[in-house]
């Protein structure tokens, strides 16, 4: 519980969509009517024509969605604290045939424009020494849970295309991102520039399923054979392409993520009440980086919930994570093991 | 139908364990309760202590496999039929940093030891001039439908292990050709000299999960990189561990495979009754591979099937495939459209 | 002697060459004249405009005009007995990001455009099961040291083009070949559809430098990436080109080469002569594989010549290659050796 | 003209073995007398039993020598400015089959203990999350011209083997360093626990060669596998071993190495004198890193010179590098030059 939003079930519609798949034969790898249905539902949900497919992780559509968007000379400019730096073990790299990450720094988990021009702007010109600047890759919600504006995107794939650079968007919690930013999932991506996107649905009340959506046409050449080396053509497709239709279907993912979200206000701003609790960044998706007394984290030991101190950066602090079905009762249980009351502090 | 076993759906015992999984948190990264019973389940199922984890696809277990059992110059020898040579699409190569696979002939789909002996016997000593034997894959049951007996696979790893090289099988339908085999699983992997496997549930009832099961234990050592790395760590893994635990529960495997096995035996046995079909290889899987007269494609296409005419090798031929939910009436009826009778071939 | 011609030593023209360019400073990196004036040299030797730089070695050379050629999910179309897949421990496939080789059988040694035509004809359509046919590498002379004509170079590039793909010539023995044909540079490479060619100049009189010829200019892109990644970049790069351009130079490249093959012709001649020799292939370049009776080796090895038996393909036999400064009387001392005669097996 | 050492000739004795070299057969591959004496030499040299070889580049140096300090899934630990992260393209990332480069800042172009020892703290614990630490590699001298003493290679050496991790030293400018500590090259390198080293001949003298100098055993395994694999097994060795063994004869390389050094401190003392002149680091090697007054800039260029402003990193500056053959007279008239008097400026 809190540990994190992978750690939560599948929601009713996905698992519904699930079991009415399950009748009769269909063709396999792509050829079922759901997975065909699938560039059709993106597109309608973008507005504008994609395409689309499923892959079994994350880590899966991000490195073959950074695979498309780049040589194998290329350079990938991401935050220093992207998860496809710390914490897929080089896989993009490795997909990508030898393209190279590029670390930057960034307030609050993100990059700034300001920051990506003025890395490019240190690159030695004019030759083949390092990777060639290829991609820029942005995490919304980024690693720390806060949300990157419409207007920052902008910028950051204005300064990209300047440089003939592809724009990728991690979108894990794409829409934790899009619930908090309140516009439209066409606003947050292509219409600012994002040529591709990793969708994150397993996070989401999703089983094991996520989607690469291309925006940019010419990045679809080399999807097959990538899905393909990369052991992510699934025979029995269906499974996971009807996942992706129930969450896009009636506004689920956006229902699942807005009670995430809400959640984590809830619990982030109970938790600021103890004293000596600091919050350490706006709380604009479903997670919270927060300090805690250590009071506070013996009290929730007992209570048997097991938060892991983080003390690689900065102060020792906690995350901790909401998701689609996080009750408000739970979010309350927590905050007064914590404040060590019973249940007296109440979350607004 | 019969286009392949992909197409079919997911058995009642796998969808009731996904159902039964979806209740409340649970641990992820392989932490929840089923990821963690999968060592102890195929420890009792192969009557020997062995790891265990599931992937997505039958590609990612090969690749997975044999990346762990080679170094990156690493020779594979497989039968030039083999599924990773022809429709990975580089996968094993990729995965393991730069292994070559070495294609070997043989009859009905499968290699002899007698093959491998005298193609090692080929190999240039005591240099790096080209990789150096590492591994010898096999595919049981074949990519034709045949079977390798417990002999015959003795006989390999014997050549292969006193080469100081590893066995791998790839078990797409493994449990198909246990029960055409009628013995243990033990003995017809690491009794036999088998090192790694990779174990399909997939085809044989499961939704989306196949296994890598690690016999010999200095084999492990590298496989949470490649997990990592490669996008094969699921975070709710425990949907992926349930199908596999339901499948290996009360025989459940097994009992899929032998209704597969039977349709097949039963449609090859029909449809050999019609004048001009020739059946090219034992059916001692569920799939059979069969010369059939242009006259009874055509009554087939009528009836609205839809087999593909195979004229890559050989003779231009159909291959049929049955599956854990293939039933009598369904193989009579197709046999019966095939034959351009009115349900007057009997199937024996 | 006779092991090799890489056992040969450098030829005065390229000594001076080396001698001569050892003064005072030169830019690095590519930027000296030498290195400047090698495309207008190998365009002039080749007739049409031409892209060439120099490498360490021949298999850098083929690792880097392949990779030039294909993308990284292309499949290499090459004889069995190719140098690229028998001796280069899977340089081309691991530099080109994952590239397969697709091993034909052919008579002496070669590709014929038939077996090409029909290879390609097994291959799956439409799909990226397997790496997609993108390139034909051919050994000019081949491995057992016969030569294409440039008709049968002609046929092989029409089935490749045909099919989208590039053709490639492995020219390690380029010149040899070349004499051999008595044509012209450009009727054996571009002229007969050849692409790219990896130019051999060590084995013929060079120190350490051959070179990459492109023809095809779209094949030009990612050479300065390859170079730079792959240690291929020399800093004092003079000293290779000087190599190169001494060779092209007054045709010393084929002076050198018409000797070789000449003391080839004159080898296998005398040698035959012996009752129980049997040469194998027609000796068409700088390389005789032959037969001997078991007394000519030991009368070889007590005379202080350790030729090895070659025993991994067909009947076991002797390699021996002739080089840019073998003489008649060495030939004649080995003959009269292996004759077990003072001298008097005379040579034609 | 101080543009680079790489501009620079090949030295008399270096020129004098390639000529000594050059007589009749000797076998190919390494078997010739100068590679076979190259352990030997070497051992010598380092005062300890190494294995060493000669490869074409220092990238292919570096990228082989890394390869073999680490599995395919190790992190590199290195300055930010190191070559191997700024100048080659991803070729230690991709010879060694997916290794990811973790980027370490430091004052004056070098590594500390402290940074690498808190770098290493700030890890995820006990998974496969990211690469595992396997190498630090440190530049000796550093891309700015400055040396790590002995105590500062040994503080770092500790820090990394209590990690488990390998020490590897980029010693493009190896000998430079050494004469620079004036210690021997056994205390700089083993005795400080540097396990591999890339020893730099060309810049000093060489033609085309630098070696791999492995002084711990367990690291040369798969070296023969990763010359051959990446271009690095020379036919005609010899050429490369007699460079090598005429720089390690009779000191040469020091003498080389010694001139070099003199000659950049005599540049950078007199052109320190030029007001609004600033040197940026401690001139160490054979390198100055100076900031130059526009006029300076100008009366260079009048003057024939082509000085490159660099403008990436901090204040615009020049480098200027000098070389085993650089006369006191050249520096004189470049200084001259650039102060705009008729050789007045004499340097101490």
């Amino acid at each position: 519980m809190f540990v994190s939003d992978n750690v939560s079930r599948v929601c009713p519609e996905v698992m519904a969509a699930i079991e009415a798949a399950n009748v009769g034969d269909a063709p396999s790898y792509g050829g079922d009517a759901a997975s065909l249905e699938l560039d059709r539902a993106f597109s309608s949900y973008f507005e504008k024509p994609v395409a689309a497919f499923p892959v079994g992780t994350g880590s899966a559509a991000n490195a073959i969605a950074l695979s498309l968007a780049t040589t194998r000379f290329g350079a990938i400019y991401c935050h220093q604290s992207a998860h496809i730096e710390t914490t897929e073990c080089g896989g993009v790299e490795s997909w990508s045939g030898g393209t190279k990450l590029v670390l930057l720094p960034g307030d609050q988990g993100g990059l700034s424009a300001e920051t990506l021009r003025s890395a490019l702007a240190r690159l030695p010109r004019g030759g083949a020494q390092s990777a060639t600047p290829a991609v820029v890759s942005i995490t919304q919600g980024t690693e720390v849970g806060t949300v990157y504006s419409r207007e920052q995107i902008a910028a950051i794939s204005a300064v990209a295309h300047e440089h003939g650079m592809k724009v990728h968007m991690d979108g894990a919690r794409f829409s934790n991102a899009l619930v908090g930013l309140g516009c439209s999932a066409a606003d947050t991506t292509w219409r600012a520039g994002v040529d591709i996107l990793s969708y994150g649905a397993t996070k989401n009340g999703g089983m094991s399923a996520d989607a690469v959506v291309i925006f940019e046409p010419a990045l679809k050449e080399q999807a097959g054979f990538l899905r393909r080396r990369n052991g992510q053509l699934y025979s029995k497709m269906r499974y996971l392409s009807v996942q992706l239709l129930a969450l896009l279907r009636n506004n689920v993912a956006e229902r699942n993520a807005r009670n995430a979200n809400a959640m984590a206000k809830r619990l982030a701003h109970a938790l600021s009440q103890i004293p000596g609790a600091r919050v350490l960044h706006p709380v604009e998706i479903n997670e919270i980086f927060i300090v805690l007394p250590e009071a506070a984290r013996q009290r929730l030991a007992e209570a048997g919930y097991t938060p892991r101190l983080r003390t690689a950066l900065g102060d020792p602090h906690f995350r901790f994570v909401t998701a689609w079905d996080t009750s408000g009762e739970a979010v309350d249980r927590f905050v007064a093991a914590a404040a060590g009351e019973k249940q007296t502090v109440r979350a607004s």
